[in-house]
């Protein structure tokens, strides 16, 4: 259905203009001298002729075919134009106008009226206010944009700025990368990101999807879109906004970490989309997405002829995670032979600044063989003796037929223009300085991973039961936090040890109940009215003896009583204590876009401090588990350190599932957070030693 | 002395070549071209003509004045050109060749015999194996590069690297900033970069001096000398070779820690010197420090014509630690009775797609006007209406007389290089995209803090007693750590809090210690060959009985002769428990460019887990402090934090001072380490309860 929109058999503009200084005449001649193989008929009362054409007064009178429309009429024409165009039986058009929503509550409601026409007719739509899409193969310009359009090429891009769109197609021409489709959104009336990703990445010319996105507007579907659209081709993607969201309600430690910036790494982490910080790391990336091979492993051999560009590379590659590759004997060998004596023979390559383009190319070559290089950096600053033309000429053809990854970082403005005009006919990607070739290359390399993630499943367990987890959260009211039992009950019908205790109501009770579960005891205050019990006194550990569990009943009573005087407090809940192993807290969060966000970390009370966490979508895979375990200082601690005992890693991950599947299950919990999960030896299992499960709000 | 390296009256170069494929001609015909307004002659055995100039084949023949020598013949006839230099009184040569210690031995004997040579006639050298300098103003080039030479401006470059000289000469053009002096070290023999700092930022036209540095060659000369130059004019630096640091001896944390980079950034924020962390940003910054005045504070406007560049903007201004300025009512007025009813008066102000150059000259007034705006960033995609270029005339003017900075982020390429080339004559910063305005925006607000930090001494107590430490270090064997009731007492000399406990020989008398001192005690081991004692369980808290003190003390002694069997046990440290409070990590270790580094941060066994620590260079200053309390959790949190009572905030900073001093104090202090401090309640004080000191090596 979206076909009419990326391969129209002919477009009708509403609000064609014969004035030079209208929009509507811009998008008239884009149109027409884009090159376009389709007809092009133009609508406009005023009628007239416009670029050798007819200009129709009235749609009826414009012959077949016509599969999309094009409005660029002030905005009260607009649903007159599009009831013309359901009429017509033409099912996809593009509103251009703006003086939508994006202007007050009349501008809704006439992008209302549009929305309400259009599922009247069954049209799609792209906008309105946006400057529309390009496809420089088919050719197609459907933008008022001043010319020329952008080169044609291999890189797309969809953008919710039409702003930056503007600037985007503007500035690819200097960077020497071309566009192949360029989707500007608006506001999303109809369409969004996620339903024109499809499309746009299957178009076989297009290697790479870049996006500029200022949210999305669906996220569970944009995830779901964008793995698979991604599995296939790079996406990458700038998401502005982080500093938008605005003040909430914080109920627990996870709550608190759980940003949406959270929410939106761990969607692209699943989603396998490559975020970029800047538009312009965006369209680096991009270069090297479309046009090289992916590297098999971290190893990167620079090339160069001299020392400082040389350390530089080294220093931005090993500072982004590469590593610099340990030259094999025979390379070396073959290195020596080829190279001055003076030369540095080992990683970085510094063939002195008398290297000749025989040489970087033989150089290169010889690099290239070696096995133990899964990429190489040519970094080139104008060699003194010869021009940086002749060494883009001797090293393109070995690049070409290279099945390893090469970029060059050519350094300088005059002198280099020759060689970054070659590498760019040459479609070899070509950067300033090395720190952008390393940021390239180090793209790659995340590509090649992520892309084995494509094979990874959402993780679920079997013996689970959410019939019974379903009927202990019918029972407790919407948006209240579960009593004590009740949430160790619903972690254990998922399998999640959860040593329930019980609740005593008195010091006598307190007492009784130690000595039949067994001394040293943990005792907690319980109350629906208090999140963080440490903070008000509510927790006390190693009980020994049930005189002190009496004792500490009516010192945990004073404790809150004295802090927070207008809690309700139902009792002190008695615990075995689980003595020895690591503590760590595990939680999730529904996010309003994406569902339920697993958190994993270093727990106690000062998690907001320390910030150890780290973030992964529900249901996890297991490259999300690897992730958060080595991501995170309470993960790596868990194999083991100084005189901290190796932990239970495989229970963490088995806990780490399970709390994943039951938020996901089960829509009704908003929130759950287990802190500590105690972590005992390896074997040994882990207990949720303390649970905190908060329903929905009705 | 340095003065006739930049303001020579007469040159002479040593090989000169008629050969326009040489070094040597490159050189002659740089120095005749640049304008330089002194004479030049040549020498050359060969003799001849050159450049319409007589070749003299020997120094001899040389008319007066001579006072600058530049030395390219092959590098066995360095040391008889130099010693001819020498014989005639020259007393500065720039030697371009290379062949000497980067080479190898050989070469190295070569460089010492130089400066030999240069030490017997009271020469100075830059070089060799560099390209010498440049001084676009005088004019005066002194390198072989192929022309065009940089353009002049005010931007000052000192670099490691000659490669990278020619790379930023060349890059410079293009990127619209000019150059005053640069200066290629080579190998150094003799004049370093800190000798030459001063010099080249003396230089009036000189207002910005950046650095490209493989290290330095005295870390704390360089320090004070870059501190008293970044007190009149920003240094900006990218020092490279993070990742070359080999592997060391690791004997306590803060050594784990205290990596030659963590020492770099301490030395850099005491200098004043600014860090990039590539060669873009560093000119990024430049251009921005040579042109604008400094803001006041971090609140910047958003001026611009669509909604995509100003989220961009306020993202990627927020990221960097600036904020979004709230405008105030007049502002906010003035821009509604500008601007169409649709536009988006708040900040970043959004002046909507058909923004005039009227319009943008006249909200940047209205921007600049405001009080609570410090800075102003311009946002300029391309507007469909009007040419960028007439925008930049627009509102140069008015940036031009701003008392705040104003950068401009210029959206595109083609349509936009007008603006660019307006902006760039005038000396306005302007930047492809907002993310690297906002970058530069980040900067002027750094550098208008660091210039405060000028005014800040090294902070020493008076009441010390360093007879008293030099003493107790005096009895101390080179290399070893002190004995633990000598670490204490060393401490307490410079008056910080550090109970000594005894060292009890056997059960009984660990018993008997308990008694006099107080229980509830701590045991520790007490060995020369343990440096972690609780990995081997050499740690016992809560000691409550005499019984147990003896008890403890078996075990101690079983612990650790199971674990460490070689380790010597001395026997078992008796120190009354100090209860409450926070406990923090403080450190000291000499760094061998940098001297002592002081490290603050969360302490116990988990230290390079969480890595929750800052550093600053001995004797420490006030805002050294401030940032070090900031920048950590274990900082933050002595203020409070929910169950954690606040701690002795004051007595931290007291102890940090002191430990600083007694460092910087005793130089045969290699270590010190404190974990944990304990922190009791505000005017509690602090007590070092585990003190670590080590001695420098023989």
């Amino acid at each position: 259905m979206l076909e009419s929109f990326f391969n129209p058999q002919g477009i009708v503009v509403f609000g064609a203009s014969r004035d030079p200084h209208k929009l509507g005449y811009g998008l008239a001649r884009n149109l027409v001298q884009s090159g376009y193989p389709g007809v092009v008929h133009f609508v406009n009362p005023k009628g007239g002729h416009l670029l050798g054409r007819p200009v129709y007064p009235d749609i009826s009178q414009v012959p077949n075919p016509i599969d999309l429309a094009i409005i660029l009429v002030p905005a009260p024409y607009v649903p007159s134009a599009l009831e013309a165009c359901g009429e017509r039986g033409i099912r996809a058009a593009i509103i251009a106008t703006g003086g939508f929503r994006e202007v007050g509550p009349e501008g809704a409601a006439l992008e209302a009226q549009c929305m309400e026409i259009a599922h009247r007719y069954g049209m799609r739509l792209i906008g309105p206010n946006c400057i529309g899409l390009l496809d420089t193969h088919l050719p197609l310009d459907t933008t008022f944009l001043p010319p020329p359009g952008p080169p044609a090429g291999d890189v797309a891009f969809i953008s919710h700025s039409g702003a930056i769109c503007a600037a985007v197609i503007d500035w690819a021409r200097g960077q020497g990368f071309g566009l192949s489709r360029l989707v500007s959104l608006g506001n999303q009336a109809d369409l969004s990101e996620t339903d024109l990703l499809e499309p746009v990445a299957d178009d076989p010319r297009t290697h790479v999807v870049t996006l500029y996105l200022e949210g999305v507007s669906d996220g569970r579907r944009f995830v779901e879109t964008a793995r698979r659209v991604s599995c296939r081709k790079p996406i990458v993607a700038l998401k502005v906004g982080r500093f938008e969201s605005g003040q909430k309600a914080v109920a627990s430690h996870t709550g608190a970490l759980a940003g949406s910036e959270q929410a939106f790494d761990a969607a692209f982490q699943r989603a396998g989309v490559l975020r970029a910080d800047t538009n312009e790391e965006m369209f680096d990336w991009a270069r090297a997405l479309a046009w090289c091979p992916l590297p098999k492993g971290p190893n990167v051999a620079v090339l160069t002829n001299a020392g400082g560009p040389g350390v530089t590379a080294a220093d931005a590659l090993e500072a982004l995670g590469l590593r610099m590759a340990v030259l094999g004997e025979e390379t070396v060998d073959a290195l020596r032979a080829l190279l001055p004596p003076a030369a540095s023979l080992h990683n970085p390559v510094d063939m002195l600044a008398s290297a000749s383009p025989e040489q970087y190319a033989q150089g290169l070559r010889i690099l290239l063989a070696d096995p133990n290089v899964d990429s190489v950096m040519v970094v080139l600053p104008p060699p003194p003796m010869f021009s940086t033309g002749a060494v883009a000429r001797a090293i393109i053809p070995i690049i070409q037929t290279a099945d390893k990854p090469v970029v060059v970082a050519l350094m300088g403005e005059r002198l280099i223009q020759e060689a970054v005009e070659h590498l760019r006919a040459a479609r070899v990607p070509e950067y300033r300085f090395p720190e952008r070739a390393a940021s390239a290359l180090t793209i790659l390399y995340r590509r090649a991973n992520d892309l084995q993630r494509c094979e990874s499943p959402e993780l679920t367990r079997e013996e689970v039961n959410p019939q019974q987890a379903d009927a202990l959260l019918g029972g407790a009211a919407p948006g209240s936090w579960l009593p004590p039992e009740g949430s160790a009950a619903l972690l254990e019908t998922y399998g999640i040890r959860a040593p329930r205790g019980e609740v005593a109501r008195s010091p006598q009770e307190a007492a009784s109940i130690g000595q039949r579960v067994g001394f040293p005891l943990a005792l907690k205050i319980v109350s629906p009215d208090i999140a963080h019990k440490s903070d008000v006194g509510g927790i006390l550990l190693n009980v020994i003896s049930p005189e002190a569990a009496a004792q500490g009943y009516e010192t945990l009573m004073a404790n809150v009583a004295a802090r927070q005087p207008q809690a309700r407090l139902e009792g002190v809940l008695v615990q075995p204590m689980i003595p020895g192993g690591q503590e760590v807290i595990v939680g999730v969060v529904r996010d309003a876009q994406f569902g339920p966000l697993v958190m994993f970390g270093s727990g106690g009370v000062e998690v907001e401090g320390l910030k150890d966490v780290a973030f992964a979508l529900a249901p996890l895979t297991a490259p999300d588990l690897d992730d958060m375990l080595q991501r995170t200082w309470a993960g790596r601690k868990l194999g083991g350190y100084r005189n901290i005992p190796p932990a239970d890693q495989g229970a963490v991950r088995e806990a780490l599932i399970r709390l994943a599947q039951l938020a996901a299950n089960h829509p009704q919990i908003t929130e759950i957070e287990i802190n500590p999960l105690r972590v005992l030896s390896p074997g040994q299992g882990a207990a949720a030693l303390d649970v905190r499960v908060r329903l929905r709000e009705a």
